[in-house]
């Protein structure tokens, strides 16, 4: 019932079908609360483009209707015909006591009014307790998810959608393990409980340690609901994070205390001596009457936040997530804790990181070179990048880019003396001087002036590379030494061929190691760009293995090369494997959809170039993946690979 | 014409007078095309809450109005009531070669029609200009300055106001001259003229330069345009140095280019796929309806635009105008080296800098560190505080505020066993543990996680304070160490009294090196709240000297502590000098206007305590002050000090 339309990192654009219609992600579902509806659903649809909205069972069930009843289609009482889901009132519980019904009680009264989206009753966890107290809480509410579950079953065809719960207070692994039994059991939809103590508090780092616990140990097929984040300047952090759903009684509770909600912090309105907000709400009114217009303070609210889920959705298709959200967490230092906390994370995220993006990568201060697709460029040079073996390795600082068209004059300079390597110590990291092009160096925009944490870090990166890479050089150059230093190393040229040393770096970075020397073993035709120069396609004794992309320097993989690839490295590497019945769809040119995606390589990222092959390891296709390894084993809906080429058989 | 209503540093709120009634600054002027009028005026007053508009007289003037003639009141012809600001054309004549006018010539049209704030025609230098060239460029350009001001007097009483042009490239000395002069002749606005190629090609750091040069010379009564700022992610940043103005013609050359300004950039309105913004415009229409309408997308600009005036506007008002600036430069890399060129300033800017502010200090980034308010903590640490004389030195992390309360424990330990000083090594500079509740140490959230760079220029802080602080102390210790180690230095207990030092110390870094001495010559005697036992009010000798303000931790001064510190401290210190003819009305207890002010201190700061003396310097009055000391003094218009005590004669 949920698929992925696109995606940046964990951020996903996703669509989720209800019984009422479809809805797309991330959304914002408005709190609907039935004894006091202070703006109809059916308004917030028209004017704020809400299309599902959220309201409570628990307070349903003790609220007569108009015509007297507890029952009858949720729909009917909300007068709204899209997308409806109920929430247990496992809060309240906590809240406010004891309250007086259970989990099979209360699933199967949201069940009988029609609730699309209905919630188990979970057992809510404090920040406060213990590991023992969370872990009991885990226990309970598993043992009522699989009720849940259960009753779901019961209802037969077309049940409703049944959201479980993963809680296990500020416990890693006891959300991870919640996360892990949610997944196996039937449920649609993965809420992360228990988080609005961490919010009201403002201890956002822990609220990110809290959802990527969840998250880690939650099926990627699943949307995730963040329970009671209704703040807009939470949204983009928690869509960065792998949320797709988030409910919001905030519009309604802060306009009642007259506060406005904005993206970087709250106002309350009486403070207010000027209009800071183009809203419409704002824009028809002086602060002086806003402030006492609860109404229109929600209309504000409601404004803002959907504005924000709308910017977040433009930023997972623009591929700029991480800039709105480094600029987001400044807001407050509490947020930027939170930000800080991700630099501990980069290895899993980088598991969700895309080959490339289509938009520049942005330094927004020392927080960005820690994001996972920097990360990846340092571990994929240590783990796949060969130098070429030159006796002297020249080191330039970080400048203007392409590297190695600004430098060419200073490299010309060294080789006509000695035979040499070049590396820009970059911001990101060492940069060897053929892989300029390759995203995200030459795509990636940085102040003149760096942080110093920068500057130390890129310092390390240097070091920990150079101290792998088997350099066999004498001496480190940093652009401005005479020609007398560098005439000890003088030696009878060999030039390098900087074309062809950018196709083999770029193979072995994008494949990894071996893949130049696999894909290469031939005589070598490059085609090149006649206005730019850049290496357009490559050929092998004539059969056209590569094409680079200009964007983002990258490879573009066809049909013979795959056969080299899929010869040179044993499985699973690079592969896709795909149902046998289905194998020879792809072999004719047709795209492969996660339905029939059997397994993949954990080493793919979205957007890679792949191998597709059948439970034989036949090639039968190349093309490009859409999504991640384990998005493709465990979706059934969506593309998973762009097929470019078909082998027929 | 001008005043300043309140200010946050060099940005201000400001009341500007025209003909044509009065203008909140800052403010946005839109630029209103005579030949094509997207939006009226009268609807962009109504609509957005603009104020004032600009045309081009030059185009103006070779424009034929509806009755043929390009004569008549500019007021009648963009049918609009209120101020109207024109151009002279320099931009057109530098852009699109000689414009056939000269400076007499526009000026006396303007002024015929009727023109508000009439424009010199100045010479328009590059960025690419040698200081020779933009020298001459300025030369010309305050001989023509002088010539509009000769044409002002020429019209006699009720004249327009002259907007007189600093020009000078990027040449900062240049600049400086040409504001110093500008400033002496009578114009009424100062324009910073020649900055649109630095914006158009994103140098950011250079505006910074540029506008901190013009502005180091201008007199501060005169309100400052920033010619052709019309985007608003710079508005911020440009207010808090010191820019009241700005003309957009951006909002309807984007539209008609199908982009859309945020405050964090640009869009093509036809690359949106999702809804990102909460304005009328957008909410009313698909992305896709919006990418096909150039008076929609002129309206989105102009409600941003407008609504960052106004949050711009709020910032100063509630003293938050640099976290505001510390996100904004997060939305470009140039605009990060805008902001990080701002502490090379640090010491101008600390001149204009409150005493204190209503609002929290948030660290936004390592930049943050560097802001004027926290430069003058450091400085004033070195320059007046003196530490008690201990033996030890205990120093203390950052960690929880405020440091005292929260460090009891540990310094009771340490002071059963011996007498010791202790300081927070804070991530904004090494704090005197008896200072901690002054602004802005208590009234500050610094993120748990401290960049390195802070972590470090902590360090270098802390030992160039230590380096001159005079302590006599053995060791360092940093909280953790065993009793053994103190245990060198036990020595009979002299204990500290912690609240005195804490008056002591306080009084020393609000009004000097010796005001501690000056001002609790006598029986002290310290009234403390009953709740929270803080120094509210302190006397001496039975007479109530000072008052603690339990918001910022400083000092409210009584007239007897007035007496003291007038016989301790000579003149200049401390003084505002009046006009001794109004000198009794302040000894009567009336406030002082800024028309009085004769002379100040150049070592007071917007909210200081003063003491307001006669030119014979006889003490009339004790209050704080409003303005700087440069302010004071330049400004005809609103008030200098507000008197809290006057001193009948």
């Amino acid at each position: 019932m949920f698929e992925i339309v696109d995606r940046d990192g964990l951020g996903r654009l996703g669509r989720l079908a209800t019984r009422h219609g479809s809805v797309q992600t991330p959304a914002l579902l408005p709190v609907i609360n039935p004894n006091n509806v202070l703006i109809p659903p059916r308004e917030m649809a028209d004017r704020f483009g809400a299309e599902i909205v959220i309201t409570n069972a628990y307070i349903l069930r003790r609220t007569k209707s108009a015509g007297g009843s507890v029952e009858g289609d949720v729909h009917n009482r909300l007068a709204f015909e899209g997308p409806i889901m109920t929430d247990s009132g496992a809060f309240q519980q906590h809240v406010y006591g004891d309250v007086d019904v259970t989990n099979g009680e209360i699933v199967r009264y949201q069940a009988s009014i029609g609730s699309d989206l209905v919630t188990m009753l979970d057992v809510f966890s404090e920040p406060s307790h213990s590991r023992a107290e969370a872990s009991a809480g885990v226990d309970e509410t598993l043992r009522r998810a699989k009720e849940a579950a259960a009753i779901k079953e019961e209802v037969g065809p077309d049940p409703f959608a049944l959201v479980g719960v993963v809680q296990g207070g500020v416990h890693a692994p006891e959300r991870t393990r919640c996360a892990q039994e949610i997944s196996k059991l039937g449920v649609d939809v993965a809420a992360i409980g228990g988080v609005v103590p961490l919010m009201e508090s403002y201890r956002f780092r822990d609220l990110v340690q809290v959802v990527i616990a969840s998250r880690q140990g939650l099926s990627p097929h699943l949307p995730v609901h963040l329970f009671g984040a209704g703040h807009p300047m939470l949204f983009a952090l928690a869509c960065l994070l792998g949320c797709d759903l988030f409910d919001s009684a905030s519009y309604a509770k802060y306009a009642r205390a007259g506060r406005m909600m904005f993206v970087d912090g709250t106002w309350r309105a009486s403070e207010l001596e000027h209009r800071i907000c183009e809203c419409a709400a704002c824009a028809k009114r002086t602060p002086a009457e806003l402030a006492g217009d609860e109404r229109a303070i929600a209309e504000h609210n409601l404004a803002v936040s959907f504005a924000e889920i709308g910017r977040v959705r433009q930023a997972i298709k623009t591929g700029d997530l991480w800039e709105l959200v480094e600029r987001r967490c400044r807001a407050h230092p509490a947020l930027l804790d939170g930000l800080k906390e991700l630099r501990r994370h980069a290895s899993w995220l980088e598991s969700f990181e895309p080959l490339s993006r289509h938009s520049a990568l942005f330094y927004t201060g020392s927080e960005t070179v820690y994001r996972p697709i920097l990360h990846r460029l340092r571990t994929r040079l240590q783990e796949r990048y060969s130098p070429p073996r030159r006796k002297v390795l020249v080191m330039f600082p970080e400048g203007e880019k392409p590297y190695m068209a600004r430098q060419a004059a200073a490299m010309e300079k060294v080789e006509r003396v000695c035979n040499a390597h070049f590396l820009v110590k970059s911001a990101f990291g060492p940069v060897p001087i053929e892989l300029d092009e390759m995203y995200p160096i030459s795509q990636s925009l940085v102040p003149d002036q760096l942080d110093l944490e920068v500057l130390e870090a890129s310092e390390v990166f240097a070091r920990q590379f150079l101290a792998g890479a088997g350099y066999e050089f004498g001496i480190l150059w940093e652009g401005d030494a005479t020609l007398e230093e560098l005439s000890k190393w003088r030696e009878e040229p060999t030039p390098i061929d900087w074309i062809l040393q950018r196709v083999r770096a770029t193979a072995d970075m994008q494949f990894g190691r071996g893949a130049a020397d696999a894909l290469l073993a031939g005589k070598v035709d490059l085609v090149r760009s006649k206005n730019t120069g850049r290496v357009r396609n490559v050929l092998v004794d004539c059969r056209h293995i590569l094409s680079m992309r200009a964007h983002d320097g990258f490879f573009s993989l066809r049909a013979e090369g795959g056969k080299a690839l899929h010869r040179a490295f044993a499985k699973p590497a690079l592969r896709v494997v795909v149902d046998p019945e289905t194998a020879e769809f792809n072999r004719a040119g047709k795209n492969v959809f996660a339905k029939f995606v059997l397994a993949a390589d954990a080493n793919l990222r979205p957007m890679d170039e792949v191998l597709v092959v059948d439970p034989d390891d036949a090639l039968v296709a190349v093309g490009q993946c859409l999504l991640g390894p384990e998005e493709m084993a465990a979706f059934d809906r969506g593309l998973a690979v762009r097929v470019r080429e078909g082998l027929p058989p």
